[in-house]
């Protein structure tokens, strides 16, 4: 049985709400039957007729789709909600969706506030229902590969890592055309006190403490807005000191001119290291003191379950972004099913960023924007 | 309105059917609504029903699923049948279907042989059906770049082309063991005389007169049965003539070991050259005699209309095989929507491998293998 | 006629004074003629036999070479003297041989501290002797065309810089072993108050100040001793303001387990960026905001007068780290030679790492370790 | 003691002349003392002083540089002769040079025709002298590594080979312009039979035969020349049968518009394959069927006794073309140097191309240029 989804958010000329239309639909895992796609009411409509929806399930606000799809029989009822709205417009429905009983999908970062965070925490907690963050990255499954080998010693205590993600698109004022992404991702009223480190710097920031297993526990950050006229960081660059005593660089920039999405993380331990980069995306490597250099790829007999399981076509042929995400949705939904029959999900379906990351995004954001402004080298992490 | 697709073949443990699945289901265009996934009654029914078919759509013959799709009422009936069986399967459902008012996804090789694959074009022509042949590397969106600089002169006269596929799965006599891909792919009663030459060899082959936009008009192969006890080759090298007088070297092989699946294509003309490769897939180089070669990249702004067209993510996230197969996918859907709606597609959408290209596939099997057995130097190539 | 070279330092089992003179030699632009290679008498004779000196001018110590060649006859006299000992045996023979009409090759850091570089910057001055400090990164021809095409304004203002220097060999503790490269590198009494910062954050400062034509003026730096038992750091991360108010990151480490010397660096402008790595040392990306980037390749017809001039080989023949080095050589070479016959030498030939560098590298040591030790966010640049 | 050499050829303004000087001068190994660098007496006469050579020493014709240094002192006497002319001047004074007693260091091809080969080899077996031929790119640690890999069996048995040699730089009619380089190249009466097929095919195939350790038994080429006007072979493409029955592909071209000097290198036997290239010429990446892809580095300590005998710099500084060329140099002179004091040299020493490759390189050119004349397919490799 397919997953009832409804989406919040994602009308025409969105981006990011294709991409998480296609991450359900490329395992067949999902039907969307509902969406409460725009505030504006014929775009919603218009977006429900493209995507053949049923006109009776497609609503005018999250409130209405929340509350309309409750009353429906079981059977029918949208079961998981996914929230694709910009960052002040994750909160109100999230919490509703899930007080409501239905299970959530939200892009990140999670919320506006930290503060918001820790209450969305609580009542996911209270709520018992399953909650997803498209953290992409750690939909790879080469960056699965890596948390493992790194979870299983194989590079002995972690000492250092790099983790960045550059960027070129906002080297202009794109704000001031008519780019609606710029738009909202550099106005404080819609994404929060953070622009460059909440839009890419939490994705960096997750994958640092996904793949090394180790939590942030201060940070020094040198945040800048390079581009006359913006109101949010545009780079940002971050010394960090980590729970086991190591410590690591984290930097962010969205004026990294001809820059395009190479989110990329570095890993040393006592015995080697390892590589991952986005433009690579298939490739891990795996590096030693006194051996070759390892090339692991994704759909090799070779690699951990967990790589396998997020994983769909042979060695050689690429998986690329939407696939990452399509693993998110896909652990989602296997997670889900095996709650629904009583099951429990496998460890590598169960292993999808949820509240807690998006907890520790939040007080990243807020931490990092903390230590931008303070004259002290050191500001502590906290959440 | 989405398109009605039904499938045969593809039954659990099939490695293209779920490939084609997924590229159906990526972009939303098509509902699968039927299907005849294996002869085995049992395996078809219970693919069915891990597909949430109607248990009633789901057929135990392609002969079934024609004649009965064919009796239901026209707003509910299959529209397009997509056939992923092994080759010496493909031309009597794709005849029947044609025949019976189908439109037909059809996997490569086009057919067992280059009479049946004239037969079928007739077929096609008379029925007046659409037709799409799944070489995929044709959908990849910095394939259609190459064509089109080299369409648009970009290089002057094409002088040299060298396209390869090297894997390394059949270093191993596999058809030994219980690898069903192994097995079929290997025999010639299910394959048709060719092993590597007709499963891979035919992918290089269009990929070089698909971007070089010339036809191979003679060749001399080296086609070898490396593996002892093999019956098929798995692995060769042909020297090609093409239309305009150019010269080129296609190089296919199963034990090249190590190696995945790096599909590549390089074309020189007078100007300058280019290189893409299936490793690298969302990157095109341009090489020039006197200036810096050129990354170029999908998703970029200053590809060409077919690059932006076949894309769904910004630069930098890459688009892999999956993308690329649903390209074809799509652009069929694209199409036929068109025709259906009384528009034509435009040349973007209409822009996927056909029965032309099916034809010319199966005469660059026999004229391949015809020339690996010839002490002659050069065979023409006849279709 | 060739520049006749004296050597102090380098004799057998040191690594940089077999470097030193390869490079020398690679051009045919010098001739060994004396040297006073180890304090260890011995040792130092066999070193000249080795290199086919007349044993007259193979000398016990730096003073009775300096003495002893001072009084042959001026066509027969060292002409430059290339000091290759560890770093706190630079200052007195540098300051020894310029005060005696000698002309200089040091090797990097200049001096043991600031103290002394800014003494020896004195000496220098007054004596009139040419000096060269062999930061062999910047004599590689990409860098060259890297340096240009900012100078140039190609990429409008800089905004952004990241430079590293990642090494793995010191992962473990060395300087336990029998290892003198280790053991040297790590002591405080030999190698100065810096250890990671020293040996190779030099280099990434000095690459990063000659590229972008941009002076850092204030630095935040994370320093880590991460080995047990190590007394001086084996890694580090700064962040950096330079003079034009664009930001900077600089990551050195000794302890980044499985890599090699993998120096970097990526500049960003308001145009566009670019990127140089030794790993590829013969490639220069420069990306830009619209247009595919380019890869500049050394050798190619279309780089600057300083690639050209830096270049021995046709391009896609690879030049290496001791071409790089060798450019030092033959600039000064150069240079000297042009001022022996009254002539200027080009500013080609005259673009080497002279004393200021110098300065400067010893200023970052400084800044950076006081840095490492302070509470305070910023800690001014001084020098 | 240094090795006295001569240089026959290589005037200002040739462009492997001055290669050759730079491979004799790296390591210290060579004193130049005697040339005949051009057949014009004053550019011979100029050369010589700008290599800072005593007068008497330069002569105007290589019969001179021979009678006359023949009957200088023994201690004094040129011992090893180089010769850098184009392919229609390198029989006769090789085979004089050796006639009297020298040593000789023999640009690629070795002769003009494969007679002159054979008979050069004669020569050189009663005259007892060492000849080296340089074929640089086999001068490569990585390469020595890929042989020694090999010879040991790591990959199994080989089965297939690649080799490839793509240039761009002949696109156009460059000896229509003042390129010397391009006139004697493409000019029979100074080249021989062969033009892409004697320049770099012959280094395409001589890295087959070493790597590999197979010979070529049979050959089918396709033999092209592409641009206008040109009166030898610019492009070529060649299938191969090797001694045990495997099977390979060279390829070698000058047309390849945008190509640098791209040789490349790729094997596959029963277990694994492994790949190399100039253009990344210090990594070797070996293959396994079930096992990461290993990536073996110049400078590792990983590596065969024969990539370290061949290395001067630790891993990650790059070592390229001109420390190839000098590693024939080098190993040459420890040859020499063994056979003068009555030591064998090392096997890694005395691993440099001679007479016997030369002979297998001029019996390849006529093989190829037969075949790609011939209307049967397969043609004998003979010599």
């Amino acid at each position: 049985m397919k997953v009832r989804l409804g989406m919040i958010g994602g009308g025409q000329g969105a981006f990011i709400g294709g991409v998480h239309r296609m991450a359900a639909a490329l395992d067949g895992l999902y039907e969307l039957v509902a969406g409460a796609f725009s505030s504006d009411a014929e775009k919603s409509k218009a977006t429900g007729v493209l995507l053949g929806l049923a006109p009776e399930r497609v609503y005018n606000s999250y409130i209405e789709l929340i509350e309309q799809e409750k009353q429906r029989p079981a059977h029918e009822r949208v079961q998981v909600i996914s929230i694709v709205t910009p960052n002040h417009l994750h909160f109100e429905p999230a919490k509703l969706a899930l007080e409501n009983g239905f299970h959530v999908i939200l892009d990140k970062p999670m919320t506006f506030s930290l503060a918001e965070a820790k209450q969305l925490q609580q009542v996911a907690a209270s709520s018992g229902g399953l909650f997803c963050l498209t953290h992409t990255y750690t939909g790879y499954p080469m960056v699965k590969e890596a948390k493992q080998l790194v979870a299983a010693g194989t590079l002995g205590t972690i000492r250092k890592v790099y983790v960045e993600y550059p960027q070129g698109w906002l080297s202009s004022f794109e704000e001031g055309t008519d780019n609606k992404q710029a738009a909202w991702r550099t106005d404080p009223a819609r994404s929060g006190v953070a622009g460059a480190m909440g839009d890419i710097g939490t994705h960096a920031f997750n994958l640092l403490e996904y793949v090394s297993g180790l939590q942030v526990i201060k940070l020094c950050a040198d945040i800048n807005i390079v581009v006359p006229g913006r109101q949010l960081d545009d780079d940002g660059a971050v010394l960090l000191k980590l729970s086991n005593g190591a410590s690591a660089v984290l930097m962010a920039s969205q004026i990294a001119a001809g820059e395009e999405n190479n989110v990329r993380i570095r890993v040393y331990g006592e015995k080697g290291g390892l590589e991952w980069q986005q433009a690579d995306a298939n490739t891990l490597l795996v590096k030693w003191l006194n051996k070759p250099t390892e090339i692991r790829r994704t759909g090799a007999g070779y690699v951990s379950s967990f790589a396998q399981h997020n994983t769909r076509t042979p060695a050689g042929h690429p998986e690329g972004y939407l696939e990452a995400f399509a693993n998110l949705y896909r652990n989602f939904a296997l997670t889900l099913q095996a709650r629904l029959t009583g099951q429990t999900a496998p460890a590598e379906a169960a292993d999808y960023p949820s509240i807690e990351e998006g907890v520790r995004g939040m007080a990243f954001i807020e931490s990092v924007i903390a230590s931008g402004k303070s004259e002290q080298k050191w500001t502590d992490f906290t959440n």
